[in-house]
């Protein structure tokens, strides 16, 4: 069985879009993945095929309807055990671990809104799962989708190969990644760091932890106090 | 004027993507913004136009060569004042905030990474604006460029209509938005806040304000610690 998404979105055109190029498009010719859009449209009342209506005490904008999201979602293929997600600035943040957890499961279910958002109650019934992916605001869930689908194809069996690794990257242990370097070993007067060219081991590992810790305290204080709590608990 | 966006890509296919349909794939037929992604394999190096090296210092992966990237930066267009911003796991956060300053100005250049990053060195020469869209690991910096740009576009000018209001959105006040409901007022059971049906302006208006606050310390505990230390300022 290989790993399923299924996406609920009003633009099922956009998907596999991006991810039907380079490892995640590889991923998805060789049949590790797979990826279905619906479109929510066909689940639309009326002459109009309406989604949407104007939210319960008043604002701007439009809510997407319980019953026309609840139709939609069951009206997908058996759901397996597959969890059904639901990008918004209104979850909690998506984390690497996530991506990890999703990974290892039997794929995912994506309900992909636009608007004002979507109606509470279908959220409540289905047990949907509100997550964000930072804090700005797009215009609906289809580029989230994207990115959580990517994140979790990379971790797939045999989705990575020589390209790239799983290993040494930011968020694994807590801290961002050491800064890189590659050939010209001087490139316009500017060189590469001396310890990186001097072949020992040891002391490659050093300096590397020690900018892990720097870029992360400088860029990621949320990062740095999460990572010395961690360490005052081992 | 209208607000451009160059991207740098091993995958300029990739774009405009998903940003071809909706509100942003109308604001750019209109000409509201435009886009052009240009290929970084053109400023490859030999036969094979290598983009990228094994890492000083050893490691997995490969590292995306300082002197092509600088040869690709420098075929650009004028900048004209945009910033040049790199989307990697590295990075700080970016906020709803850059998304703004960025939509005010003339628009923005991305260089979108692969593998294990780009040389350290060519992010310093060009003084690059590194920025992280979550605390999870994509195969690219495709994805995240296409939700940079999503977040700057929906706030030009006359991109949003009707469809989608920029007001009372999660993040604008520092707190999470209020859950949302629409017709039918009682749907399998589940019945709309009473509140929000009583046309009482002002009890709505606490509600929903309660219901935010309820929200956002549940589900993002450091977004609530911020709201309280603004508080307490003003």
């Amino acid at each position: 069985m290989s790993w399923r998404a299924d996406i609920l979105s009003l633009f099922p055109d956009m998907f596999p879009g991006p991810l039907g190029f380079s490892l995640a498009g590889r991923a998805l010719e060789r049949g590790i993945w797979s990826c279905e859009a619906h479109d929510l449209r066909m689940h639309g009342l009326g002459r109009h095929r309406a989604v949407d209506d104007t939210p319960f005490g008043g604002g701007a904008g439009m809510v997407m309807r319980a019953d026309v999201l609840d139709s939609a979602l069951n009206a997908l293929p058996a759901l397996d055990g597959r969890p059904i997600v639901y990008p918004t600035p209104r979850g909690r943040r998506m984390t690497h671990e996530d991506a990890e957890r999703l990974s290892v499961g039997p794929g995912v279910v994506v309900l992909c809104g636009r608007f004002e958002g979507v109606d509470e109650r279908v959220l409540e019934k289905h047990g949907i799962d509100q997550f964000c992916m930072g804090d700005f605001v797009l215009s609906g869930g289809e580029i989230p989708a994207l990115a959580l689908l990517d994140a979790c194809v990379r971790l797939l069996p045999g989705v990575m190969g020589s390209d790239i690794s799983g290993q040494d990257e930011s968020f694994t242990d807590g801290l961002l990644e050491y800064p890189q370097y590659t050939k010209p070993a001087v490139w316009e007067g500017r060189e590469t760091p001396e310890v990186l060219l001097s072949g020992h081991h040891g002391a490659i590992a050093n300096w590397r932890h020690e900018q892990s810790i720097a870029v992360t305290k400088a860029r990621r204080p949320d990062l740095w106090d999460a990572y010395l709590a961690r360490q005052q608990i081992h």
